[in-house]
């Protein structure tokens, strides 16, 4: 059976915002079953783990003899193999992978750097100053992606791999803290919240976070 | 034959730091014709270029009734579909499109923060103090990455299209700064930059440039 990793104590507190969530949800949506083992800070660190993960993070797949890394990457391997993620069609399948990268990349970039700015820079003489300039990145990609979803439900007709990591990064805290303003978007991400596979994967990683010493 | 958009007028003045980059050599190491159609900064804020791309950037790709966007979609697509950048092994396949995702979000993201910062904030008040903050976080990458990549020529097996968004990110100036400290990075860049496709793709761009206004 494949074998992702996952935090053994994941700093989110279980809220489903570390990065095995989209490769869980994935798994589900696909109806594929999966083992999680889990790791520590200190054995993300060390040569085994760096062997799996060059840049010590999870998650990781282990498949027969394949070892991957990146979220991004393992969702496409598996909504490769099996149907599901990705529609029949070529030319919908390469916008929906297009997709996958504008959600990894783009979308993400501005939300990432301004979730690492509140957690590490809130003590900094130049925080007040500052963070309206990373509002703004963040403001200008969900302005675009808002335009661009309109009043549809998905991306781009049904829902993909491409919505799977989109939901995922949108949810993040430093995201999410704007959807308000972007009423289509909130309603997009609470569509993907909706899912019963979405369930199943948060529920899987919360468990996680409840038996863990301190959850 | 398929066509991208290139900027009209090149912010790199030539240098193949654009994203049209990635796109061009790989058409090249494939041995693919394509044409290119420039866009100015006014044309890619206006409706028919956000049809195409909904972040108002470039590249985008247009290919019979097909239109794609994303650098690392558009290599993808192409990689896909004639043989040359990712290995026929399903296994190695694989991990050749985990450096894809690698290059683009993992070792990207702290390179880009560097060079938007560089770019925008070079005389505010904070300056001085914040920027060892992110030559600490570009570092952290080069060192994983040089770590992994050891001696090897490429980062799994044979050139593949995982090394060119890999090369490509890394001759971002706010990456290249940092090179000499990792050895064989610098070489690992400088055998990405000798080959002839790259060449190629490089002088396509910098004629683009040459034979601008001002250029």
């Amino acid at each position: 059976m494949p074998t992702i990793t996952a935090f053994e104590s994941s700093p989110d507190r279980g809220r489903g915002l570390a990065r095995d969530m989209a490769v869980r949800w994935a798994f589900e949506e696909l109806g594929q079953p999966y083992d999680v083992r889990l790791v520590s800070f200190a054995e993300m660190k060390q040569p085994p783990h760096l062997a799996l993960q060059p840049f010590g993070q999870i998650p990781t797949l282990e498949e027969g003899g394949l070892a991957l890394f990146e979220s991004g990457a393992i969702v496409l391997h598996l909504a490769e193999r099996h149907p599901g993620l990705l529609p029949d069609e070529a030319d919908g399948r390469a916008r929906a992978i297009a997709w996958m990268f504008a959600a990894l990349v783009t979308v993400q970039a501005p939300i990432v750097e301004r979730e690492a700015f509140l957690l590490m820079e809130q003590d900094r003489p130049w925080f007040e100053a500052r963070l309206p300039l990373l509002d703004d990145r963040v403001r200008t990609r969900l302005a675009q992606l808002s335009r661009r979803l309109g009043d549809a439900d998905w991306l781009d007709g049904g829902f993909s791999a491409g919505d799977l990591l989109m939901v995922n990064v949108l949810r993040r805290p430093a995201g999410a803290a704007m959807l308000p303003e972007f009423p289509n978007l909130a309603a997009y991400v609470a569509r993907g919240e909706a899912r019963p596979a979405f369930r199943r994967a948060f529920d899987a990683q919360h468990a996680v976070f409840l038996a863990a010493p301190g959850g």
